[in-house]
């Protein structure tokens, strides 16, 4: 094989298959990314069996061939060369020689037949949305997944797309964090579970302009996301999905509508009050026209007042603050309405048009 | 104590004493700021014992008092209030009770006379010098400085002015790092060592600005850097500092004229080859009008060839690359020149002028 690239190309490609790679693992091959120039263009693949990028490289296939090689080491030392036209040249036995200007460089890398290729999804459902709005949903959401894997299903999101609406969520045992987009297609049909890892390293990849779009397809056991030189498989997680709609209730009896920027610093001001594994709550005490965001631990008192408009009961309620926060910090609006039923039951915090829903279980405090 | 100052003030304030805060400690007095007003200006210290520092904080004094505080608590707090006024009332017991808008914060604070005063230096010797130029000469050394103190005397700076000069050197086993300037005092003469952990701190509050001046003074057990608003003591290192002199020799026998940036991009390509821990060298393989710098590693082989100009033999020498990195990254010539005696002396790369002189030991190797 003998190729040649622009070094901004491949560093470039290196950086969006490298996150498909498996950062420690006892496999050689999982660490590798390949290198495949057998039909006429340069293609780049991660794949760590959970999730697999492949993406196009820019550059001239003097000879084909294919080769896997190390992503990390690869990746340092392309970075490492001149801005110019780098020369990749592989061996029968693998051995690679790196030129460029005056520098040579030369590795071994591994046989392309022992690298596990992208799965071939067989795309029986298919939806176009912008890339922008993928990402939006995606991080808007991703924050409530469960870190750990007590329970599997809280790793990943939920994809359901349904008479033109598609709704994302995203919780563990403590929050909801739900997401709706109107789509242009009301024949899709789809209910899938994403590991919220995948979705992570989809949203680093997909680009900020709304006037780029993304396919999404989905297989029985796969999800692609096709970009214009890039396509991500991920697959997907097997299992029952939680019944959420359940956990909603529409009977609050105090609603109020808050600045969601001085709401976002009183508590993180409180927070300062709190020590790590400290699990002390933020008292929210609303009143009429008057919230108190409110904290006390032994480091000390924190107190500071904001103006609401409130109808409804008068409430006082805690909650752990990096919960409240997670959510404040990704909806845009600057003033937000928060639902309450009472001191034991979840708060919601939603759009009139739905577009975003947050429930956040409160917690217990003594004053 | 009643205090009244502006946000952007006192976080800057704090800032800068927190850098002689120990962060962690056993003795909570240790981790905390002292919050003086007991003379007609508001002064914040910190001291590690090690290093003081004092500075000094625009606002008013309506009471006055004193209290000592936990810098990072106090830091994080105040890093969060609203930009505006705020109000410091300290209680006779202590308590703090820090007020801005609707913003209501208490926390205890500790007697301000368990708190060890900034150490009294009766100036004895005194040089003025631009900020800038003890900054430089600081950071353009220390990165040689030994981590452990296996030696102490490895772990500061010996700083040496005599006859209008002014030396500042660091070493470890493996180097020496030695910048010259010339200053408008040819009286002072001085011979001191000044712990790396303090000069890393002074040259960080240090002024990137020129025209701002620093005075230095040296007392038997302290050295005193006087700024604008703020003064830094810390304590001497006791002890004998090396006889550097012996080490330089001037029979070189291989001299050399290479371009900075060409050899630090070599260096740093040959480095993705030297996994973590290993101890493989790279090796500048000298000849006429040409180095080859090259490495050989269980990873790969990286080559490079840079145009130079040479006197003298042809040389084959082997170095630890982070050793040539450190000393070349803070030159800022574009051409240096290098100085070799054999294979197993150390190098010297060293201007004209004497204003810097960087040794470096060579490592054995095997091809």
């Amino acid at each position: 094989m003998k190729l040649t690239f622009e070094k901004a190309d491949i560093v470039k490609a290196v950086g969006i298959v490298q996150k498909a790679v498996s950062v420690r693992t006892t496999m050689n091959i999982l660490e590798c990314i390949l290198i495949d120039a057998t039909t006429d263009s340069i293609l780049l693949t991660g794949n760590d069996l959970d999730l697999a990028i492949q993406t196009k490289v820019e550059g001239q296939i003097i000879e084909p061939g294919a080769v896997a090689v190390n992503a990390r080491f690869f990746s340092e030392l392309m970075k490492k060369y001149p801005d110019s036209t780098i020369t990749l040249e592989v061996s029968e036995d693998n051995n690679c020689f790196v030129t460029c200007e005056k520098r040579d460089c030369s590795f071994m890398g591994m046989p392309a037949d022992e690298f596990t290729e992208i799965p071939d999804v067989k795309k029986e459902k298919s939806i176009v949305l912008s890339q922008l709005s993928l990402r939006d949903m995606i991080n808007q959401t991703i924050f409530s997944l469960a870190m750990n894997d007590f329970n599997p299903m809280m790793t990943g999101e939920l994809f359901e797309i349904k008479e033109g609406k598609m709704r994302v969520i995203g919780l563990d045992s403590h929050r909801i964090s739900i997401r709706n987009l109107t789509i242009d297609d009301a024949e899709t049909d789809v209910y899938v579970v994403i590991p919220g890892k995948s979705l992570k390293e989809v949203a680093g990849i997909l680009s900020q302009d709304a006037e780029q779009e993304v396919t999404v397809s989905f297989a029985p056991k796969h999800v692609l996301f096709e970009l214009e030189d890039t396509k991500i498989v991920s697959r997907l997680l097997e299992g029952k999905y939680f019944n959420v709609n359940q956990m909603f209730s529409n009977d609050s009896q105090t609603n109020i509508i808050i600045n969601r920027k001085a709401l976002i610093d009183a508590i993180e001001t409180d927070m300062v009050f709190i020590k790590e594994n400290d699990r002390r709550p933020v008292i929210l005490d609303i009143r009429d026209n008057l919230m108190e965001i409110k904290v006390s631990t032994g480091q000390g008192k924190g107190k500071e007042e904001i103006e609401i408009q409130k109808e409804g009961e008068d409430l006082k309620i805690g909650f752990n603050p990096k919960f409240l926060i997670d959510a404040l910090k990704v909806i845009e609006d600057e003033e937000i309405k928060i639902a309450f039923v009472n001191a034991k039951s979840p708060c919601f915090i939603r759009d009139d048009d739905m577009n975003y829903m947050y429930l956040i279980l409160p917690v217990n405090f003594s004053e």
